[in-house]
């Protein structure tokens, strides 16, 4: 681990740094499986599904009784885990909903906005060792609620040709329409073009390896909107002496076994407690199975010391990290003052953990510092709004002369004259 | 005009096709201009504004001399129209700010949401003929009201090295940070890099021609987001019976003098309407100055005839338009079941004209198509929504076992152990 004491602002950029991807090789990949399944559709998805996934699927959607043998199989203390994350995560994002904002902006001009719900949506769920049916209930979820008609799920199957019964159990329970045994870039073309059986959609949600996140990339070329640009999961803790050093090494780890290229951050004031959790990491670490992967994660990892809580934040708002965890006797600073943060956890009994399953909170959130800029998937991602007009004879005289003098301004003749022509009809 | 009377359904994809455009010659202009940019800064933004503006501004930043002299030129009608279209956008988004979503979703397990300003913000407002002045009152107004601190906007200077007054004026009036003399290309990659003299930004708004759209998606690649992709302007308007003839087709040329890629649809059930709608835009075509742009689009314009209000509204919702008038004795139907438009403007007083300058809608809308799964620039496209939770030791006890089980099914032991570890120092 890297110990950085009182780094100089100067160096902030290069301390605060994230892995940087080349993804220019794998565009070519992803641009040559865009064209094959746009023009040869299923045929051309089940190639990629045998060279990929070692499999062909008889049929790639998932029947009805593959769904119930599914739900046989889960445990019921795992189908109540998931019930009980459903809830909270049901009723954080149903509180999210808003009303139509109504306003008559001046006598005779009624101007309102309202969310209507994206009509077709995609969502995409890795394979691999872990399957991630929690992704499903942070993505299904609010799309239901949002009312969205078509809720797509694609994943990968194994090589058996199967898909997890929890990622099943999870997909069923939230009102997912379609389930395909469709993975990779593949999965996310044929969510594009549509093909024979998979219907394209209008916006696509889900993480994914590089692959998947060029190929969202891509798709968004293609009239697709996407959730966000993706990259390695990361957590910055801000921790003083009032944190237990076991529990904030425990986050950190559990950060780390994401993956090697996971980053880690903990900035503090304290040089005591940084001593202590790094004490704490070094022996909780041991005892992980995915111990390989986070002392890779945890190698590249930066505990830092500041001067002032001030500084601190300045820092974590330069970083604008995915996950931020905060335990300090002046909790209430940082909560009010992080401007850049995905989902912040508060406290000592705040581990992420609790926002990657069951709080409520959605785990879908924008890393690689584009908490700058982009929302984590909330309720309104599956929405879009509209506004919409309509205006009296009262109203168009009195904001007429306004268009006719602005339009003039601008030089768009037929823009005044549509408005001149019915202020002369009501002389 | 085509008029095309109903359709058969299987005709409608290619009826309501767009104009595609090929951007692949652009990118490597775009790209080459980029990395220019990111490697010699103010150097290289000068020598791209003589090339393609045929000026070097001494100071690509304009000065408080420039902007209070531009004060003085501006009539004092413009002005007061410019005010009236300000307060109704300000009263329209201002409505649109929202509270703290707060839920205690499980005993203990306090979540909240809320929304925070982007903090730099870039706005490109494009140069040529028409100074698009009402533009800036639509990005900058609300981007005050979210609260941005930096509001940055570039604008290519005219062949004297010099910015259309009412420009001036407007951005000033709106809060606007800096105005810089910069434009196409080069304004998009110094508000994405940043250079000596302009300062970086984490989104980017506004219009522009191919060039900028291209540099904008480019932006993307580059930690940088942006308003919505881009594309020509477009209007749809259903008019039954009750509709003014005369009306309509001024609607439908306001739309037609954009530019000639520029696309008019009329849908109806009544082929009488059609007929006189018809009738109309020739005797108005005439008078227009911009009567050589508006034939070219009109040429492409469609005026289709379908059989029921239901057949209707699909096929509007199955074009996605961005500008939707609609004139017909049963619009709350239309208003009620429209899905797919970015602005909908009812009944015969509401031109378009009202949105694209004073109504308090914003004008900055998503076209070709995008509206299926974009929102229209509003008040949320300058803030970011992020997620809080405190849980209390209480809290964690209660849905801390699911979370165990969920971690374990998933196979992610450091995310289990990071609330094991907390659950053991409450027993």
């Amino acid at each position: 681990m890297k110990k950085v004491f009182n780094p100089d602002k100067a160096s902030w950029n290069e301390l605060l740094k994230r892995p940087t991807q080349t993804v220019a090789a794998i565009e070519t990949v992803v641009n040559e499986i865009f064209t094959e399944v746009k023009l040869k559709g299923d045929q051309a998805v089940s190639r990629y599904t045998q060279l990929f996934d070692g499999t062909t699927p008889e049929n790639a959607l998932v029947s009805e009784e593959e769904i119930s043998q599914a739900v046989k199989s889960v445990s019921p203390e795992l189908k109540e885990a998931i019930e009980l994350a459903k809830s909270n995560i049901t009723t954080f994002h149903t509180a999210q909903k808003t009303k139509r904002v109504s306003v008559e902006t001046t006598n005779g001009v009624m101007c309102w906005q309202e969310k209507r719900p994206i009509q077709k949506v995609g969502l995409y769920i890795p394979g691999g060792s872990a399957p991630l049916f929690s992704t499903i209930l942070m993505l299904a979820v609010p799309a239901n609620i949002a009312g969205c008609k078509e809720i797509v799920l694609c994943t990968p199957p194994d090589k058996e040709g199967k898909i997890n019964p929890a990622i099943l159990y999870t997909a069923n329970l939230c009102g997912v329409t379609k389930i395909y045994k469709i993975g990779g870039i593949q999965a996310i073309a044929a969510m594009t073009f549509g093909t024979e059986s998979v219907s394209s959609v209008y916006k696509i949600f889900g993480p994914g390896n590089q692959y998947v996140t060029v190929a969202k990339q891509l798709a968004t070329k293609y009239n697709v909107a996407i959730d966000m640009p993706a990259g390695p999961s990361e957590l910055l803790v801000y921790a003083d002496d009032t944190a237990m050093p076991s529990f904030v090494a425990s986050d950190l780890l559990s950060q780390a076994e994401h993956g090697p290229d996971s980053q880690v951050i903990l900035v503090s004031i304290s040089e005591k407690i940084i001593n202590e959790i790094e004490k704490e990491i070094e022996a909780q670490l041991d005892k992980l199975p995915r111990k390989d992967i986070a002392i890779q994660a945890i190698a590249n990892s930066k505990l830092i010391l500041v001067h002032t809580e001030e500084e601190a934040l300045e820092m974590i708002n330069a970083y604008g990290p995915e996950h931020f965890i905060v335990i300090s006797e002046h909790e209430d600073y940082f909560v009010e003052n992080i401007q850049n943060a995905g989902s912040v956890f508060i406290g000592n009994y705040t581990p992420e953990s609790a926002g990657d399953y069951a709080s409520g909170t959605n785990h879908t959130l924008p890393t690689n510092g584009y908490a700058k800029q982009y929302s984590g998937v909330n309720l309104g991602s599956f929405l879009k709004s509209m506004t919409f007009q309509k205006i009296s004879e009262k109203g168009i005289q009195n904001i007429g002369p306004a268009i006719e003098t602005m339009a003039d301004a601008e030089g768009l003749q037929a823009h005044k004259n549509a408005v001149s022509i019915r202020l002369k009809s009501l002389q």
